[in-house]
């Protein structure tokens, strides 16, 4: 049945490529309300403290084995006493219908802001119902992609199991808790006589998952009906945060994003909603949120559509930033490229008797480009928590945050 | 007395390659007897979990010095919470004789199956003896290897510290437990007209070792006399187990290896034997054990042997395994290399009143390598164990337990 | 204002490099007076340990991003339990003055032997003064280096967080301990005729610190008021040490630098004072120390100056170390370079009600050079302990230690 393609000439030996990449946060929290101090640290309330953190410090490699297979290994060391493992995978390519099969530790396909490479996002943290609904997004599994030869169509699939492992490397357990999830995205409008200046991107996604319910947090292998999120900031607590849902053993989540891009301007926005079924005579619940945010380059740039993935690519700046001696004795310079951004943010994970907590948050972005391979982020963040369980009897409360990154990646 | 070789001209820079392995494991324990659920969990004598974990996920870097030095420095990832540090060594090579002597963490010279790398083994994991009486192979040494001018021997001979420091780094102590070890290997028969489809290999290895006898598992610098190896299988504890052994000053390991290759048939046996000596009025102790296999390849191939190390090397297989479009509209592919393995292992850890168990398995294998460089390893291992010191009565018991693991190096 | 140069042509991607260093060691520790076995094990006052311990076992990568920036990115595994960031840092180069800057985790500029990478030091630890008074030497902040055209005088300063965060890679915590640090360096006299064999090196350097004082060293962001230095070789503990010294709010240190290298001689010695200032009603203050040291290359090579930097750069053998077959059926070989050495070293940090301990130390060193990358560091140090707070009624003692290094860097 399968002949050779007359024309193939393997590659006589792997290929291989290594990067990395290094992100220097600060983040300070200059005033909040009490609530958020008890949220913060529950047993003092004392309110977050600043800090200067290594967010990412990641060694990455990659490769092709004779053009039929790939692979691909990252660990992080922002903190070292702690490695992760990021991407871990090993894989198929260049199978029928643009094909390519992915075997391992890998992003599960839900939330464009998480599917986006921490590289290329527009603003410092992922947001509130995309980093809550999908936690660290990274899980085992196998997972297909493909896309259409016009590349107006791109779409993957795949089964994952529910526990991260990127910190242990294994799952042990006999309790499967699995998901399947999907993807289908498209760029109908793409504009390739500017460059690619301008385009329309949509797409939905599903994931359908079958945690284990149990009551206990510490029965072995913890129900992962769990959702909680950071204020999109590195605070040291999640501030909302559901907990591990008893009696939960089915959820699923529809998502929807679109985002526009006209030249400097860039919309985008996403929406999820998530249905959860128990058991044990307990009622259903519903969590949603969503967010939308815009960006504009000040100096003319544009974002960057990757139509095969769907996804966010890298931002070329029209110049560097530089500054060096000229010709005259005096200095010569390049401003890099610079955005600005806003957006709003909502997660409302309070059903019922589950009261993780109702967040809304207002967010002012700069990012300053200096190269196509490193840029300095600015993020004011102003946040407001309501429904949220009683922790010393706070149930909400507001905030400032003021973030700062440095990045580099090679 | 020491004169310039005249031709020699030495390199301008040192070399530098980097490398590494991703291989992702899964195991299923469908059915055992209870005493097995007792030597997983001695405290719940639950039964084996499932896993799906990494077993490796390792960054390898190795260079020459101006060809007149040489190192290798590999990390393991695969629990990121616990790296290992794997090969680190720095050794002078281009001796007279063929000859190359290493300094630092490297393998033991006994069981092939231990010498061979993971990446070329045929079974997914190592023989119980070869594993028990050199538990994970590498330590602490100083190694001389060698070969003769036709690559009909090879040897090596070194001294090690008997602790193993892969997850510390150091040893620190007074008390120093050390071993000689020495292998002489041998490749009487090898077809180079063949392009080296049929071989037969020997070897002897030896080794005798100055554990510290202490009776307490708690005092500084553990006694390393110590045998116990998981069941060919990544379970999460060890099944058979001499524990630390009071008052063993002194053991003495032979083992011995053959292997032949007759074009796709491989057929491969070793034996090793423990002597050990007690103090304190204790009698003597003696532990043996071996195994036999057999792999054929379905597709034609054959199993590579290095002459010069006397292990076995890189399989090519005939077509990789790919699929691609092809020029009609269809489909064209590869079936990649197909090879069946069976082997029975043997391995008596119980003598007098050490009744570390007795074990036997049989396994049957099946690799399908996608490409030299990847490929999939499927084993399925009945196994019995008996005379095992009581644990919740039990003294022994039977097991299935199947397992499949998707592999890549780079 | 600015305008462009006219000549600039950017590369078209960031550069990137990889390297690593292993550097392995043994410690003898022959004989000693019974203070020290309590300096080293206050509870049991055991002698201290024989070992071997990996020393680093780094993996190092660094690049350009388009001529305009650097980064550098080091993490270390020789302790893989707890793996290590050292430098970490991105920055903007080509600046006017031939200046850059880094931000990140990075040396702070104090001791010269500190700004020495350990690769290119002639003894196999640092003095008790360098590393007492800037222990680890890295820690996260911003510095600008710039050097004269005529590389005549180079100088750096920056501020620093004094928490080290080379496991943590975070800094977390309100109260903000910084220190301003400079260095300002000069080679007067530099003989290029010779190819460098022939120059002086002066450096002044400086540091302001501010501490929390807090007495508890339980609080949150102990207080980083505290000097303490092992032995000049690695011991578990560190033998003197003033610990946090309470109601300790500033901090000055002034050190100076002097190196001359006349063929094969080369004459070193720093000196620094550091002046420590009390609230409540303590009074201030006073640590100090130094060293001499002197090397001599029996084979005629010499040390070398990075005038940029003002630190030592790669040593170049006349011959490599090696051992080969000759035409004529004997040996060939090369000696590699020979180098010996003898520091004396010199640290009180006993001070008033502060008992740090008083150490001086002599050494004895021989240094064979296997190649420019590779070689072999043998240290014989007798040292006296006097004026340390009593431990166990002991307040001093002297000791024998033996070291020995093999390394290699790629």
């Amino acid at each position: 049945i399968l002949e050779k393609a007359a024309t193939y000439e393997p590659p006589t030996k792997p290929t291989f490529k290594i990067g990395g990449r290094v992100h220097l946060d600060t983040w300070d929290f200059p005033t909040n309300t009490p609530g958020i101090g008890f949220f913060e640290n529950p047993s003092t309330g004392n309110d977050p403290d600043n800090r200067w953190a290594f967010r990412r410090l990641r060694i990455e490699m990659k490769g092709d084995i004779f053009e039929t297979m790939e692979w691909r290994m990252q660990v992080d060391f922002a903190d070292p006493s702690e490695p992760a493992i990021k991407d871990a995978y090993l894989g198929w390519n260049e199978l029928p219908g643009n094909t390519t099969v992915l075997l391992g530790n890998q992003k599960r396909p839900l939330g464009l802001d998480h599917l986006n490479s921490s590289r290329f996002n527009i603003f410092m943290e992922r947001p509130l119902v995309v980093e809550a609904f999908n936690e660290d997004a990274r899980r085992l599994g196998l997972c297909v992609y493909s896309y259409s030869d016009d590349e107006m169509y791109n779409w993957r699939y795949g089964i994952f199991n529910l526990e991260n492992i990127s910190q242990s490397g294994a799952y042990i357990g006999d309790a499967f808790q699995g998901s399947g999830n999907a993807r289908l995205a498209s760029s109908p409008w793409y504009d390739y006589s500017s460059g690619g200046r301008g385009w329309y991107h949509w797409a939905i996604a599903g994931m359908v998952a079958n945690p284990d319910g149990d009551a206990l947090s510490t029965a072995p292998n913890s129900n992962e009906a769990r959702f909680r999120t950071r204020p999109e900031a590195r605070s040291s607590n999640r501030w909302i945060n559901t907990d591990r849902i008893a009696d939960c053993h089915w959820y699923e989540i529809l998502g929807v994003e679109s985002m526009l891009n006209v030249g400097a301007w860039n919309f985008c926005g996403e929406y999820q909603v998530n249905w959860l079924q128990r058991d044990a005579g307990r009622s259903d619940l519903n969590f949603h949120g969503g967010y939308l945010q815009v960006g504009y380059f000040l100096t003319g740039e544009h974002m960057v559509l990757d139509r095969k993935s769907g996804t966010l690519s890298r931002v070329q700046p029209y110049e560097n930033f530089f500054l060096v001696p000229d010709c005259y004795g005096g200095c010569g310079g390049g401003w890099g490229a610079w955005q600005v951004a806003a957006r709003i943010s909502y997660l409302d994970l309070t059903d019922q008797d589950i009261q993780g907590g109702l967040e809304t948050n207002a967010t002012l972005g700069l990012n300053w480009y200096w190269t196509s391979h490193s840029k300095m982020q600015f993020n004011a963040i102003y946040g407001d928590i309501s429904e949220h369980a009683p922790v010393n009897g706070y149930t909400g409360g507001n905030f400032w945050i003021l973030g700062c990154r440095f990045m580099v990646d090679f």
